[in-house]
């Protein structure tokens, strides 16, 4: 671990003084605020004062510059040292530091986000940095084709998720050179040791099973940091500098000694600390420039040329999917993943016309989603498709994503009871119910290929995480190409004053046959295709509520708890009116059969809708 | 990977006429029912062979023999091997197989559930079984203290989960002697080649690097599985047995081709396989017998001595559920675990009283939860306990421990905006709406410590996932000790005609006060206490809108999409009478501030209740 000595005794001084500030201010700006995490930032204030000196390349005065470097904190706590970092490249006063740190409306929060414009997505959540930092660099390295670098500061309790070793197994296979982890390995956790403390050896036999080259340092010896990450920037593939630390290190009272994490120190201790330290500093740190690079010019927005159905023919939503997305590959900016269900879910046909922008992730879906995330930060915008029941394996993800105010788009397939045979293990029941509950998001479900293909081109350039879920099985084209239909609206698929049948996807079809059975009965029954789970179309369920006199049936191939029908009713719940509404939707645990075995056991086929409608109209 | 033949040639004879009825019966149900995966059973048709003859000690006759080995197909969709196994036992008939494979109503589903008595739990999401299997050996070793062993076959596609590396990596650390992963290396998944493909030595370097024993073998040569599977029984520590197969093998129409994964084979080359494959055979096999032991008897169900609390003195549930657990820690059967974050669930309460059923899971919330639902397949009742926000990391193997049915409780804590200056990173914002969609889910949200305490007591007994949120701050104490909470029951804290004000956890708090402000301006508010989420209590609300004329204030800590506001209108949707309800939950993405703070800044604050209801009264 002791590396040639190939940096300026003068400069050494500098980059000691400098972390001593980061470790200062780490201190200072908790102490006043009473929280955060100073011991997880004095780990690692050695590694960042060498990484902003003399590696990280970044214009501080412009974050868009797409010449940037990437610094991603993947352990998230450590916000102290990142905004201490920012203080000393000058993005933020040290009184922004010291009076908004962790304060209401502060943009310097407990954990980092792109509330700041140089955090590229929130971390907190660990494991979570890494593998969006693949993203990046897979960003730079394949489509960017530019030499940014991507560090990532991973703690070492970290390392314990899953989402980990995807992540290094990715950049490993998509041979990332541009992509540097850096573990600070300060062998404590929250709650004691962490389970491989200082066994730098099995850490660095791990990195290296797994396709990355280990550079292990001692993170307090300055000059050989600035080695590992000097080789890291040149190395050939990715790179995970492992650390070896010590958490609280500068401020004896606190050093190597569990019962230190997340906790301020008291004021009297930070005073001596601060002091010990050499007082408060203010260093301002010019790292090297980026340069500068032209993106090439935004691509023309004219809209794609959509497949086109023919009304009435049987398609599958999921083929939908694939067609459209292959026809938005039009656009430059667009790239596609997939879990390696590509034939399922059909994004293999945009990978099949665009190799060079679709990335196969495996069966791992936590990096799969991350490196969705990843790419958005570079400006592209990506597609995600897996079966809906395995996107629930990346729902911390996807809950990080929207926090981040990620834009980035998901497709479900395979959801519901519809899927037949495969049983409950493959069936997306509870998909609408977490995708409605991520902050920001849009959901929709669409009835027939044309909406489909139409909502896929809407998700192109919308905000935030927005999920598409499809069906397995295929029904009849029911709308004209050329349709419209506007995300937050619905359809009017049928007439009728008695009761009002709501569907979403494959039930839309199952409440249209109950209206062709019920119009025989007498009974004039309203189809609405609520493919905009959310933003629901209001207006249509009170239009309906007036018109029907409040009678209201929903049926959702899901299970009962927060999906279609909640969205309607959270949607009503202000309204004076009477309304009833009687909510079909899986209540059991399902099991093999056909799909229209499924649906009528579930209770949610033709029979059941027209039963429902019968006893309220 | 050549094998010291220590087989009589007959025994080979023997071993290859099952392995060929396994390839057979595969073939043959799949065909018939015209889905499956054929060609992934027939890859693992040899290792299963010698597991079953020679290795698998289990009495068909009694799965509830607690001597009983244990076998997961983590490889889900294999389940005609698996149902082949089956058959060549006598546990089920040829008839069965063939005629209700992935039937209507069949307990022989797409991928296998424990609807049948020898399948521990349901799989199909990949990566999942192998995590289960930690929780079982766990059990075996540490629990139990029985030389039972846990034998889990894993796809090599599977093995590009995190979960999996998450599962050898706790594995190594609890030294688990008793649990063997026999990995078939068929070198193709879904869609084409896997990522390692035939890269045996990669695997093998990854298996060690976690610490766990590799073996490597040729998955059809017969004497050396069974070499390979004495040796593991034998180890001192975790075994992998990576075994190079050929995916379909034995049927050379298909043998080692892409494009033959999840098809049946159609009639006529079904029937040319099984021709080759020696046409259907009827073997019986009997393995070796476990033995039997009588577990320790069953523990007195005596109610738990539960900690007290003086009514008004401010506690946080959190703390409270830390008590209750340890109190309930007198039932031997009774287990807990945390992901690294136990002095903040307070789980270290239980872990400081119990260290001996006390496991620590470090930041690997998959593993966490999969480790209790191998708890309890042994019997056991595991209390999983880490942040509500991280419960989402895991989101998929709750999903699967519904479908299987598992009994396990579940603890977030730090729920909600409550929480504070950490920002929305650590905020459970979703977790109800995402608990509510498991399938056969509770979930509890209490609002002070003593209901905590005893729901938490009531959750050992429960069937199905249970979930309890819980609050950081501390909060005053509403009940007196020894009131009853019934899971499905709520509280009605204080009468009032003129409007309902509903909330549960913190939010109680809020409309206590917004009551008292109410009372003040002449308001008569009743304030409703809906600790239990699911299942609630329809008919409390149901007077309340009886009384109060359908007015209706309800109050969240968590986004407005599927929490309770969502179970609130969904228990009241079929109601004729007219309600309407004001929805107060966190609509906007929280930052750092204090509780009160950023509860009034996302509107679920005293003053925001207090307006809502003025506003209906």
């Amino acid at each position: 671990m002791e590396a040639e000595r190939t940096l300026q005794d003068e400069e050494i001084t500098r980059l000691g003084d400098l972390a001593a500030q980061l470790r200062a201010d780490s201190i200072r700006c908790s102490t006043r605020v009473g929280s955060g995490h100073p011991t997880s930032s004095l780990s690692a204030a050695d590694l960042l004062a060498v990484l902003i000196s003399r590696h990280l390349r970044y214009d501080w005065r412009n974050p868009r510059n797409p010449a940037n470097d990437h610094l991603i904190f993947s352990k998230g706590h450590a916000s102290p040292l990142l905004y201490a970092v920012f203080k000393a490249v000058g993005a933020i006063s040290d009184q922004e530091l010291m009076d908004t740190y962790r304060r209401s409306g502060s943009r310097l929060q407990g954990h980092p986000t792109p509330a700041l414009p140089w955090v590229d997505v929130a971390t907190g959540s660990l494991g979570q940095g890494l593998p969006v930092g693949v993203g990046i660099a897979l960003a730079g390295q394949y489509l960017d084709q530019r030499p940014f670098h991507v560090w990532v500061l991973c703690g070492d309790s970290e390392t314990a998720e899953g989402s980990i070793w995807e992540a290094l197994d990715k950049a490993a296979h998509y041979g990332l050179r541009n992509l540097t982890a850096i573990v600070d390995v300060n062998r404590f956790g929250q709650r004691g040791p962490t389970e491989l403390e200082w066994d730098l050896d099995t850490y660095r036999r791990r990195v290296e099973a797994f396709g990355c080259h280990p550079l292990v340092v001692d993170g307090h010896d300055l000059a050989a940091i600035d080695e590992a990450f000097g080789r890291a920037r040149e190395a050939t593939g990715p790179t995970v500098v492992l650390a070896r630390t010590v958490k609280g290190k500068g401020v004896p009272e606190v050093e190597n000694k569990p019962g230190w994490h997340g906790k301020a120190l008291k004021e009297d201790m930070a005073e001596r600390a601060v002091q010990a330290l050499g007082g408060v500093r203010q260093i301002r740190v010019t790292g090297p420039h980026p340069g500068s690079f032209s993106p090439p010019a935004a691509p023309a927005k004219e809209p794609p040329a959509l497949p086109r159905y023919e009304k009435g023919a049987k398609v599958a939503t999921r083929n939908a999917y694939g067609e459209a997305l292959r026809a938005l590959g039009a656009r430059p900016d667009v790239v596609a993943l997939d879990g390696e269900v590509s034939d399922s879910t059909r994004a293999d046909k945009f990978a099949e016309a665009y190799p060079d922008r679709f990335f196969e992730m495996f069966i791992a879906e936590q990096q799969l989603v991350a490196a969705a995330v990843g790419l958005q930060v570079r400006g592209y915008r990506p597609f995600v498709a897996t079966f809906a029941a395995f996107l629930s394996r990346a729902y911390d993800f996807i809950r990080m994503a929207g926090i981040s105010q990620a834009d980035i788009a998901l497709s479900g397939s395979h959801a519901g009871v519809e899927i037949g045979p495969d049983g409950p293990s493959q069936m997306g029941l509870e998909d609408l119910a977490a995708m409605r509950a991520v902050q920001g998001s849009t959901v929709l479900y669409p009835s027939d290929a044309v909406s489909c293909a139409t909502l896929v081109a809407q998700m192109v350039d919308r905000k935030g995480v927005s999920y598409l879920r499809t069906t397995r099985g295929k029904y009849p084209v029911l709308y004209d190409n050329g349709e419209e239909f506007p995300i937050g609206g619905s359809k009017l698929v049928r007439e009728g004053g008695d009761v009002a049948l709501i569907g979403a996807g494959v039930t839309v079809h199952n409440c249209l046959a109950a209206a062709d059975e019920l119009a025989r009965e007498g009974i004039d029954a309203r189809v609405i295709d609520l493919y905009s789970v959310k933003p629901l179309d209001r207006q249509r369920l009170r239009d309906a509520v007036r018109d029907t006199g409040g009678r209201l049936v929903v049926v959702e191939d899901h299970y009962p708890q927060g999906g279609l029908g909640a969205a309607v009713l959270e949607s009503l719940a202000d309204l004076a009116d009477s309304v009833r509404v009687t909510h079909l939707a899986v209540r059991g645990l399902p099991g093999s059969g056909t799909p229209t075995q499924l649906m009528d056991q579930a209770g949610i086929g033709v029979n059941a809708v027209v039963i429902a409608a019968r006893a309220l109209a």
